[in-house]
């Protein structure tokens, strides 16, 4: 039943899901926005999009799915947006990192019975760069995506329906779906995905303090020391919104791991190092 | 002009530097030692020794070229034993992770005229599990094979032509040689080799403490989240010896990162943010 959708942004997540969708049968029109036309141009080549509008706000009134791809504080800003324009016709859902306060924001402008419905998303999948370029129908296959609904939504007959129907596109396209409570989410996603991303940068920036200099002996490290840094070529334009809208989740698992790197240091010759790696071991067993 | 090649210990290294010889062309006898039998016969079905000893020293003296290829405090003891019963026909080489204490060792018991010469050398190839079963011809190509060599050694000529050789057989097997002072050569392998695994076990151990008890959650993390953990499967028997070898050094980085870790946990909401991300993606930019 879902014929019309809008993808807000056309980055590495909106034309990922653009292929994906028609990789996995979708028929309907897909129309695309995005804030520098010319990657929203590379999106529609690439068959991601059937066309570009030059108003975000009307193409999402005329679709009947609106997915925002953007970063968190766009996401944010466009749900203040679109609240006003759509109706009980209309699902809005998104794909943003952190998902408490596009939750809390869904729960005041959307998903009353006159509104249209908000479903917070959050695939797990990416890549270390972004853009449209690197757009790739297979993204989601075999990955979670997060649902953070709000189970006491009191939405439209209709507007269900579309979150119905997303949530099946979404199974479609490979995922496998998980519902959370939007601050479980946030913790989790700060010690499964936040975690490894701040360490690898931490990492990444030390070693170029201490070892940058002498570029020859990067080579040393080997695969190791490749796959541990590999994140370090993250850029901040991806996770500066994640570090302002999961602060305090963030710090208690960077402390954790300040702490739990300490007592190891502490130890490298009891006992204690054993069981450590012990420990290690076993997070990569089951 | 080597062709007598003993390796004591047919482990991953040892099993896989018997194989790359073969590959590389090497036509002489090798012979291997293992202190478990069984692990021994399997790297002689793969091709990596022709025969297999049941005394190591007598092996030894047998060959020209000795490759210690146990972990470090077994190569030490190797080296108390080899010293007196080899002479300046001989060279013995090792691939320990660690080198200061071998090199003192190596100038105690070798390198004069009348003794053996012992070349001390760290191939930066490895996996995560050990074994023969994983032993691979390849493993060595495009590493990089640190030495440590004392260059006011006074050797016979004879054991300096055998230096020499190895050195090309290295060469032959797809490694690029770098010479390094111990000294240096700990403190460099502490901040890319030693910093990223203990980085991996602290986080591995932290999830499974955090996380370990959902298992359904740790498939939320993706491609990040196991890249990031891999080197926590890494077993405790491959590493406590570093750690006893290498303390002071490991120590050092790991209090350098544990404040690096705070530094970017205290600026999550201001511009320190962005810089640390700048400076890791500029060690991924080299």
């Amino acid at each position: 039943m879902i014929e019309r959708i809008a993808i807000l942004g056309t980055g590495l997540l909106g034309t990922s899901v653009g292929l994906a969708l028609r990789a996995a049968g979708y028929r309907g029109a897909i129309t695309g926005w995005n804030r520098s036309t010319e990657h929203g141009q590379l999106a529609q080549r690439m068959g991601a999009i059937d066309s570009i509008a030059d108003n975000a706000l009307e193409m999402a009134h005329a679709s009947q799915v609106v997915l925002l791809a953007v970063p968190i504080y766009a996401t944010l800003d466009f749900m203040e947006k679109l609240s006003p324009i759509l109706g009980s016709e209309h699902l809005v859902t998104d794909v943003g990192s952190t998902k408490r306060m596009i939750s809390e924001t869904a729960a005041k402008l959307f998903n009353t019975p006159e509104r249209a419905a908000f479903l917070p998303g959050h695939p797990m999948a990416g890549k270390e760069r972004g853009g449209a370029e690197l757009g790739d129908a297979n993204l989601f296959r075999g990955a979670v995506w997060l649902f953070t609904d709000d189970p006491d939504a009191k939405r439209s007959p209709h507007s269900a329906a579309l979150v119905k129907g997303w949530r099946e596109w979404v199974a479609a396209v490979g995922s496998k779906t998980i519902d959370l409570d939007p601050s479980r989410h946030d913790e989790l996603v700060a010690w499964v995905s936040h975690l490894p991303q701040f360490t690898a940068t931490a990492l990444s920036a030390l070693l170029e303090s201490e070892v940058g200099a002498a570029p020859e002996l990067k080579d040393v490290g080997g695969r190791a020391l490749r796959e541990m840094t590999r994140l370090g070529a993250s850029p901040f334009s991806m996770w500066r919104d994640i570090a302002y809208t999961n602060t305090e989740a963030v710090e208690h698992a960077l402390l954790a791991l300040e702490q739990r790197l300490a007592h190891l240091r502490e130890n490298l010759r009891t006992p204690v190092l054993r069981e450590e790696f012990e420990q290690a071991n076993k997070f990569r067993k089951e």
